[in-house]
Formats: structure tokens, sequence, C-alpha cells
């Protein structure tokens, strides 16, 4: 039997919980026996979520929290402040060891401040990115940093080029990974001023793919595995992506209502489209890891439902088992000798 | 009747040059007969490709240039070295006032440096926007600036803002358009230096509709009419709409082709679906208009058909009548005193 994997869950995080946390969770476990999950949160409300479920005890554990940190919050204050809430004690599960992951659909801000802070940085990482997978005509990228460090160094981003190489590698399987940066153009001297100094680092790098710069129109075209750039460009890029999407399968979804030869159609053509465009749903593909911690720490969604909290939990198994933390730890100390 | 429009269209430039730039330069001037079209390129060859179609003699002419500015050279170079290339034949039309406009679809390099240099901004202006209408849900938002001033400083942002409320204003007869510069979260306090620096002095202006910060997610549904951002991340936005855009209706079309039932719905709702997925085509709100200058210059799409290149000589049109720069010198002007 493989070694157990345990997650804390943030169950009070996300505008669906507690009840889509928990279910998410559970269906983690239920699916896969190596899992156990640590409920984190108000324990009254918890327990009786679990009466909804069958699942087995030995794979659960509650670990009573009676603040929540709220989305507005300021990450900093409410980390310091609430030392009982669901994040602070979740993320001490993963510090002390007790824990190797911790997944929460809550604060983004207190999630990425409390995993520097409470969890901690691995030895030689500057600045630990935050980095979703993006879907793609050809399977997925990671996005990294989309997030955690704005106004980012070139030295940042170099880490962030090999970090993500041995994400794709290991989890995802693709022998060795395109890397490229997010530009304005194609060729070398086009950019701003961090990618052009960037921009030679990283091809002077010997232990990555690295195929240069990537334009945002060909994200999405698969071009690149691991797609490198600053937490702002980041963000938009990731927040685009789901914006645009949003508003054309609206669209495509209202055409087809404008006529009755049309809704007729769109009878036909609804199971076979909803099968495609859920390879192009953002949430079939986990949370975001916060990558370069000492202990893998999930931000998912914060309208995450049952599917994406389940997934994100599995994905911690992966992470363990491909022992992730210490393939980091080695190519970031490569870079130093 | 109306003032005569002159326009200096690039002939040469762009991917479908030089028949669908004719074409679409013919086809603004059959349509609207206040618009005199010069075409600069290959004196030969542009006549070759006019047999092909009926004009008004009286509306178009033809200026000789014997050189082209490839998209891959650099673009100072090229200005300052070929000096009778159709980008920059044209652009001395406008600065001599013999036309108002100029529409190309070659080097954006070029035509941004030849813009500044061979033009010249108005007075008070200090980096001229590259601003192109994006799609929305509501209709149309004006994304400035996308690529022409990579770090950018708080100022230009300012001035961003408020040629953008003119254009939106004026052009597009938004009343009152709702100005917002794209963050990365909705708080005052989040943001890169950049974004920090410039939101105060946004909410200190007088004459602009300042509504917040805007995230990424929220520009296709049209929260905002003017979406102001340094040209990188400008760029990468609007690349990323094309990008995003193009995959899913790739991937719609082909789940549509996955059955015999889908293929049959296929027929049906595809007339529907054309229509709308029309009014999401980048390519029919014209060229991207660089603001600021002592004339109009707009860069349209490389892969521009007639179309584009149509909508982009009529938008010249109604810039004209207008007197956008009289107002913007007006705009600019004001915040000096």
């Amino acid at each position: 039997m493989s070694e157990m994997v345990k997650v804390a869950v943030d169950a009070m995080g996300g505008d669906n919980a507690p009840s889509e946390i928990i279910k998410g969770a559970l269906e983690a476990a239920n699916e896969n026996s190596c899992v156990k999950i640590c409920l984190v949160g108000a324990e009254d409300i918890i327990k009786k979520e679990l009466e909804k479920y069958n699942y087995k005890q030995e794979q659960v554990e509650i670990i009573n929290a009676t603040e929540v940190i709220e989305t507005a919050e300021p990450p900093v204050m409410a980390i310091r402040k609430k030392k009982d809430s669901s994040i602070v004690k979740a993320l001490q599960l993963v510090k002390s060891g007790e824990c190797d992951a911790y997944v929460s659909a809550g604060s983004t801000g207190a999630t990425l401040v409390g995993g520097q802070v409470i969890v901690g940085r691995l030895k030689g990482v500057e600045r630990p990115p935050l980095a979703p997978l993006i879907p793609t005509e050809k399977g997925t990228a990671l996005l990294i940093d989309c997030g955690a460090n704005v106004d980012a160094r070139p030295s940042h981003l170099v880490q962030f080029a090999k970090i993500g190489s041995v994400y794709m590698e290991s989890i995802m399987k693709v022998k060795n990974p395109r890397v490229a940066i997010v530009n304005i153009g194609a060729e070398e001297d086009k950019g701003n001023a961090l990618v052009k100094e960037t921009f030679p680092l990283l091809k002077n790098c010997p232990d990555i793919n690295f195929i240069g710069s990537i334009e945002a129109r060909d994200i999405p075209a698969g071009y690149a595995d691991v797609v490198v750039c600053e937490a702002f460009v980041g963000n938009v890029i990731l927040k685009l992506y789901e914006g645009v999407g949003g508003t054309l399968i609206k669209k495509v979804k209202a055409g087809m209502m404008t006529s009755l030869r049309s809704k007729i159609g769109a009878l036909l053509v609804k199971p076979a489209l909803k099968e495609t465009l859920k390879e192009f749903d953002l949430e079939q593909y986990g949370g975001a890891p916060l990558l370069g911690l000492k202990g893998l720490v999930v931000k998912t969604h914060g309208s995450s439902k049952a599917i994406e909290i389940k997934n994100s939990v599995l994905q911690c198994v992966t992470f363990k088992e491909q022992k992730i933390n210490d393939k980091i730890k080695e190519k970031i100390t490569l870079e130093d000798e």
C-alpha cells in the first residue's frame, strides 16, 4: 500500500463553503484510499455536513477553528490577528508536518501571505509563484506566476521557469517541457525592461527547454508548456481566459436561441458541445499550487464546486508521490552553484 | 456637401497587400463620397489592381513609393533609411497636411515610430497611445494603450484616460464613458507600483468618469468603456482576446462534428451562430488609432482583409468630422493648468 497523503482542507473558505468543499474532499477520499482529509473549520457545522455522506471514518478528521478570514480583509493583518481561523490553522498543520498539503477556496491574499509566512519557503526559492494549469488546444499549459509576486525581478522569473519545468515534467508527464516568456512580439529585442533583462538569462539556462517569447495570442493554441510571466500579467491572462471564454459561450448560447431552426439545432448539438467545452473549463484542472514552499499549498477558485476541490486534493497525491519539492530544491540549488 | 477627408492608405503593408487593401479602400470611397484615397506604394502594381474595380477617378490618387518596410525590420532604422517606403511617404502626406489620416496594415513598429517622428505629437501629449476597440457583451470598449508605450509612467496613464474618454464620447457616442484601470483586484490597495501610483491620480481627475479598477475577467462583460493600462498589459489583453476567441470557436466547431446528431444540429445552428459571433470578431471594428498625433494614424491587423481596411478608412471620416484632435488638445491642456 502507498503512503498516506494528508491534506488540510479549509472547510470555511469560498463562496460554496462548507457544503461543496466538504463534498469534494470526501469524493477525493472515497476515490483514493491513500488520502486522509483534515477538515479545518467550525466543528459543529462540519459535523452536520458530514452526516449527509458515506465515508471511511479513518480517512476524515476535524480540526476545530473558530474564526474565518474574509476575502476582503487585508491579508497580512488577517493572518497575524486571526490565529484561530481555518486558513491559519490549516497552514499550521502543513508547517508542523502533520499534513502534507493545504487546499483552500478562501482568501487568495491570506493563502499567499500565510503560505510564505507560516509554511515557509524552500531553501533557495526567492519568491514562490502561484501556478495554475490553463487549457490549450493541445492539452494544458502552466501559467507561472499568476498572482503572488507583482513587480518581480528577472531572477524570480528564471526560478519560475525552472520550477514550472519540474512541475510539468513530473506532474503532467510532459517530456522536456517547452518554456516561453510572455512577450509582445516574437523578436528577442521586443518587450518591456523586465522581459528584455530576463530573456538572455533564460536563454543561458542549461537545464530548461527555453523556446523564446510567446505572444498572448499563441498561449491558447498551446505553443508552450510553461508560460513564464510576472504576476500582474499572469493574473490578467488567467482572468481574461475566464472572461472571454464566459462571454463567448454566452454569445454562442444566445445565438442558438435566435430562431426556431437554431433552437432545434441547439438541442441536437448540446451534448457534444458540452463535452468539448468541458475541456476548456478552468475548473476541471483543480486549483493553482503555490510552488516553492516547504509543503504543498493549493488555492482554488473562490467559486469552487466539489469537482474542483476533489481534483485539487487528488493533485496533492501526485505532488507528494513525485517528490516535487525535492526536485524543485535540486533544480534551484543547481543554479546557485 | 461635407468637407473631403483625405486618407493615405499604405497599399503595400499587411499579409493581404495589395489586393485586399486596395479593395477595402475603394469600398470605403464608394460608400462615402467625401472620402478621397491616396494609395501609396508601387505605382505599376497599384494601377494593375485598380483595373479590377469600378470607382470614381477623382476619389483615388496614386503616390508612388518604391520601398517596403518589412514587419521584421527594426522600426527606427527602417523609418530613417527607407525614405521612399510606402509607410514613410504615407505618413509624410499627413505631416504636410495633404492628407488627414493614414491607414496601414504593415509594420506596427514602423507606424508607431513614424507616427511620432514624422507626423509628430499634439502639444501636451506625452506619449501617443494605440487604442483599439474591443468587443464586449454590451458593445465595445476602448483598450488604451495596447502597444505604443511599454514601461509607461502614471502621468501617461492619466493622459490615456482623458484621450480615451474623448474618443468614446465623440466617436462612439457613449455619454460620460466609464473609465477603469486594469488591475488584479477590485480594492484600491491592490496592484503593482504603476497602478498604485496611478489610481489616486485618476480618482482626482475632475473631467473623467473614473469608476476604479477593472479585473481582466470583467473586460469582456463590458464593465467599462475606457480600459486604461500600460502597453505591455494592453497588448497581452488584445492578443489573448483573439487567441481565446479563436481557440474556443475552433472547439465549438469541432464539438459539433463529433456525432451524426450534432452534425445535423450544426447545420441548423450555423446561420444564427455566424451572426452572433460576428459581433465578437475584432476585425469588424476597423483598426486601432494611434491617438494624440497631429493627424490621424490608424494601424490595422497585419492579416487585415478588405472589410477592416474599409472600416478603418470610414473611421477617419468620423474622426475628422468630430474634430477629435481639437478635443484631445483641449482636454490635455486643461490638465496642465
